[in-house]
């Protein structure tokens, strides 16, 4: 320590190891590519937004994934050395342990080593997961204090997904596939699902199955406000638009909202009486526009359908992520692994 | 070990070593206590079955439970000195660690602290689990080589109740009530389950599911073998009766036992969506009854409702053990723990 050229030496490396501090998390799926730089603390400072193109194929999925972690460290005024790992959140099932993107239906990919491909272009450690993993895994590290040993990731968004953490760890299962809650069937006879079956939990509360009722609605005749709000082919609804409805008194709306909210009690009545979680968290784009409205019915209703010793103590409750989950989450094995 | 008078000592001590032997696993439900007993290889070699009587009490239940393992050992001609260790499979929620019975809804049971009350009465160390883990455990234990890492254990009979070998071990979750998946909604406008939902897995598909459907039908003038078999009131129906009606030309039955197959692979792939096991295992009355009956359509069913990927390579088999899973299971800690 005391030799001054050994110093100087040291010094060099020190420095730029001092500098290689910020965490990339990447969360991509079918339609768009978010990248989130972190601080150690992982605060985000900076995201950054592009479209998949999942149409041109999976190398140029892959460039457009480095442009945009290239992009968003740019943005944040830093250079790549100043980044010590990336971990990315997938759709679909991931072997993790060897980087590679089993398949992920969305995508049209089987059996992608994204890992080496990332590493390759970017020049830094990458850690793959599977994206609902990934959500249940920066909502549990960074929401909940005291960690609790077994949660429950439910997202409401265009689908619903889920992530479980097991013995505090992500569970995978054999296929590595497991999360799988909005393809869990809730409704034997209900209505037909993207995945071909019927009364999928996906099918009766993810935002796609509450615009498609609502339109369904309106092409009945039924009155909203939603048509003077955005046309009567209610073009560009988005989930903030039922929240504004709601809140200007239409009763239609509140019901399509309250019944999609029953729906998600009722599942995550099944889930709690299946793996007795002792948190269940609730996030994605419904829950962020909506959760004023749904998470007191969900609550509710989870508790009347759930078995009285299976529900005891369990807290059901909303992430404040938002959006920001998937990349939380995908910074999170980066931070740990390159520690 | 060469001297002669420690070796008279050590020789004594080894030969009631030597003796002790022999594991007991006792499962214990709402109407029965059934003990089995056990060689070190996990080969039983007698066993014994008394009813539970619940009503009398928390103490005469465990009073009886004890009874029923002296009988067992009796009447295998041992003595309680040649038993290593007792492992007990109870209904319910289950301390394992602490040997507590949390709650027991089917036995009026809160917190009783069975392990300490029947190793006081049977002087012998005593192994707590759930019983549905313990099927599992079973079956995991002696039926399955190479151990699969995820396990799934479903039992219908009377009821439907589950069990997970997540890890390689029993998952029992926060609640310790994990692997309730007769309780599953699989058709939210279904007929009433005794828990107060509608349209739970065991309304759609256990022994009592089916009977019901058939007096109900029966009543409404649907003519059946049954009837011929067992008169027009179907007093003492058993599974074996459905069987037989099969096998004799019963359309009618046929349709009904189908049915429940059908339903039982939709559940199944919800599962195996959520948890991707490596294996499921099919166990209890029902299955022992109707096996050929129900089996290929449970797995047809399955296939056709689960994700491709997450059922890729998962064996959905059943069990040979039948009633015997519980008391095999429970005497698998019991062997492990006495090593």
């Amino acid at each position: 320590m005391g030799a001054d050229k050994l110093g100087q030496t040291l010094g060099a490396m020190a420095d730029s190891n001092q500098k290689s501090e910020y965490i990339v998390g990447v969360d991509f799926g079918g339609t768009k590519v978010l990248t989130g730089i972190f601080t150690p603390g992982l605060k985000c400072i900076g995201k950054t937004k592009i479209s998949t193109k999942a149409q041109r194929g999976t190398d140029a999925v892959i460039e457009r994934i480095a442009r945009c972690v290239l992009d968003a460290v740019d943005e944040c005024d830093l250079k790549m050395d100043q980044v010590r790992g990336i971990g990315i959140g997938a759709p679909g099932a991931v072997d993790t342990e060897n980087g590679r993107v089993i398949f992920a239906p969305n995508l049209g990919w089987e059996d992608v080593p994204l890992k080496k491909a990332l590493e390759k272009l970017l020049d830094r450690p990458v850690f793959l997961e599977n994206d609902c993993n990934i959500c249940s895994l920066g909502v549990y590290e960074t929401e909940l204090d005291p960690k609790p040993r077994h949660m429950l990731g439910v997202f409401i968004g265009t689908g619903i997904g889920g992530g479980l953490i097991l013995d505090g760890k992500p569970y995978s299962g054999y296929n590595r596939t497991a999360g799988e809650v909005g393809h869990m069937v809730l409704d034997i006879n209900g209505p037909k699902c993207g995945c071909g079956n019927k009364g999928c939990f996906e099918a009766l509360a993810s935002r796609t199955a509450m615009f498609r009722r609502i339109q369904a609605a309106v092409k009945e005749g039924q009155e909203t406000l939603l048509t003077a709000m955005l046309g009567k082919d209610l073009a560009d609804m988005r989930s903030g638009d039922l929240r504004k409805a709601i809140r200007r008194g239409d009763k239609f709306v509140e019901k399509v909202v309250e019944e999609a909210a029953e729906y998600t009690g009722i599942a995550i009545a099944n889930l709690i009486n299946l793996l007795s979680p002792q948190v269940v968290v609730l996030g994605g784009g419904i829950m962020a526009a909506l959760d004023d409205e749904m998470l007191a019915i969900i609550v509710e209703t989870a508790r009347e359908y759930a078995f009285p010793g299976a529900i005891k103590g369990v807290e059901i409750i909303s992430s404040n992520l938002g959006d920001d989950a998937g990349i939380t989450g995908a910074a999170v094995p980066a931070r740990r692994e390159t520690r």
